[in-house]
């Protein structure tokens, strides 16, 4: 395969690095909007690889360029649909970076030239490939949690640095916390969740709202931290600290999913599932098996912190066998090592173009919801497919 | 004072019996729909104090009599509005277990009665007296959160024992677990939320949003459960398992309160708050202040457990000096001391009608939100007073 990487920046470069593990990609062709970071780029190929990937700072370039035969698309977020249709027309497959959609309609053009040219894509949501969410698809599977009735999820991660961060603030998170107010990195935890509760394969989000927060982390901080950029002191910013979202799903479960990045705090994907016979809780790392885990105590929370034994029965075979090494802790090279596997035996992409917009489209959908103070009715970007699609888990 | 107990189930005798323990209450008039339960709340006075108080099925008769000057109402849910009114009328402080309130109507009827008659009533909150609860009261008035921004909490209890118990079922929430879909025991924990938020006191809650899971949790218990009555196994519940409510404050605040009583599940109040400067959470007994606890490490979720740190620093007054005595944890105690203290010495209750509706009126408000699947606005039962009113905090 020859990799066409467009983006490389913080995230980018990481993939580069873990792509560079591997023997069955050649990278080459290396694109970033900023020269210092192509060459870093093309540097880290040449060191690893001994071969001189070609540099460029247009996209549309790598997209086209006779030697690549597949991309990866890690810009900042407003860029991925576009770089993502030119790539679908050229046929090649590609690889794109998480983050919410501009619009709902774009969400519905995406499809559509899926649907025309057939281009596998892959949304590389690595928490979908988490080893906590995998233990609980596992037990989910195997019906120790019953029905799932309720999950939650969240983003909740304190990027106030990362946000507000200087070098002529090339990151592309200030722009978006400057102008939007929304959900607006909804695909950890909805992934994982929308995997568990088969949406878009027998089930569907159907409505959504969101509400947010005040304004006040940021301008907090900027304020108290001396080494924040001048030029931000007199800013507004328009994102709102916490932005909680509620999901109906035409399956009857309920999704909380929690935008939780300016305040100071823990990380935390706050993942939570609960079933009519058990539950699985990320932020006390703790199972609880009905008549199981309750025998002792009926109030139980004495007994959290219990998730090890879990993972000695239940953890997924991708975990249980080795296969996660890399970054985030190993699911950077589990969910490259899913795409990479797809275009090489032509399989179904694990994460295909209607779990991505599934996915993306909550962001506008909680923009118009937070504007409107309405509930909002959740598109069927399958045009009813999802009733008669089959489950298609991560193995 | 001679207090008439108007209500003695689980909840009255328990509350009985904290009360047997105080030397400036006599306990006159024991009352409930249920013969036995009337006797033994007689033979429990009888025993304790060597007194014997009048017993009667008969509400009206306890708020009437003339060696009554203070009542307390522990009934079902249903009718504890009705009994409040009564009271008011006759001009008896009252104290009256916690529940949400059937329509928005029965809360202004309520307020427009306190208004006319100043009858001294208190809802009796316990949960606003939680350790935890007065801890992060405490820290916020210190400043140590910073400006707050969003706060989380809810009633997460595994109830389905409870609910479908038998003996004639005469447990008030089977029947509202039967025939209605709503945030139905929201005071757990709007209660010290409203109160850290001066919600009615220079802030107020102004919009309101409920969604619900559907109801699985009880069907699938009782199928699962011999003993569970055979009259219930074919029963359809109308209240999801899951109903998750989102408030918006005047302040910019956003709150979130989750019921969740009919899975299987460790109990929680799930009560988080999140500053600009700091946040505290329950569910793994952490606290985290800003370039103090993430100074090791930035995720910091390897520090969770830390609470006692802080409540050697900043514990409540009442818990610091060892009020906190009897039942659930010692709650029982303060919220019963808080109502007789005020009772004796004429001072204001320290939660008064305004906050009472104003928790109450979340459960017809989110029933009317799940049933339109809409945002609804939330009334202003202060008619602007909320503006000028100084804050009371439980001190």
């Amino acid at each position: 395969m020859k990799l066409g990487i467009i983006g490389l920046g913080q995230r980018g470069s990481m993939l580069l690095h873990e792509i560079l593990k591997r023997d069955d990609v050649s990278v080459t062709w290396v694109c970033d909007l900023y020269e210092d970071r192509v060459q870093a780029g093309q540097e880290a190929v040449k060191n690893t690889k001994g071969t001189t990937p070609h540099m460029t700072t247009d996209a549309m370039e790598v997209i086209h360029a006779e030697d690549t035969n597949c991309l990866l698309i890690a810009t900042s977020w407003d860029c991925h649909v576009a770089l993502l249709k030119e790539a679908m027309t050229v046929h090649k497959p590609t690889a794109f970076e998480v983050g919410g959609a501009y619009s709902v309609e774009e969400c519905f053009e995406l499809v559509e030239l899926y649907e025309k040219t057939k281009t596998p894509v892959m949304m590389l949501e690595n928490c979908c490939y988490g080893r906590l969410e995998l233990l609980a698809l596992n037990m989910c599977r195997k019906g120790l949690l019953g029905e799932i009735v309720h999950m939650e999820g969240g983003y909740r991660h304190d990027l106030r640095a990362e946000v507000t961060f200087g070098e002529n603030n090339r990151h592309y998170r200030l722009k978006e916390y400057l102008s939007r107010n929304c959900e607006n990195y909804p695909t950890h935890e909805i992934g994982p969740i929308a995997k568990i509760l088969d949406i878009n394969r027998g089930n569907r989000m159907v409505s959504l709202v969101s509400v947010s927060s005040k304004a006040a982390g940021l301008s907090s901080y900027i304020k108290d931290n001396e080494n924040t950029p001048e030029n931000l002191k007199d800013k507004t910013f328009a994102q709102g600290d916490v932005v909680t979202t509620i999901i109906k799903c035409a399956g009857g479960q309920t999704i909380t999913i929690t935008l939780d990045t300016t305040l100071p705090r823990y990380y935390s994907r706050g993942f939570m599932i609960q079933g009519t016979r058990g539950m699985i809780c990320e932020d006390n790392a703790s199972v609880f098996i009905d008549g199981q885990d309750n025998a002792k105590d009926f109030c139980w929370n004495t007994e959290w912190n219990n998730i090890e034994k879990y993972y000695e029965q239940y953890d997924h075979r991708l975990w249980k066998e080795g296969h996660a090494t890399g970054g985030h802790g190993g699911i950077d090279g589990l969910v490259l090592s899913a795409f990479f596997d797809a275009v090489k035996e032509q399989k179904p992409m694990p994460i295909d173009i209607y779990d991505a917009v599934t996915w993306m489209a909550i962001t506008p959908l909680s923009e118009a919801s937070i504007k409107n103070n309405a509930v909002v009715d959740f598109p069927d970007f399958t045009h009813g497919m999802w009733q008669t699609k089959e489950r298609a888990d991560i193995e």
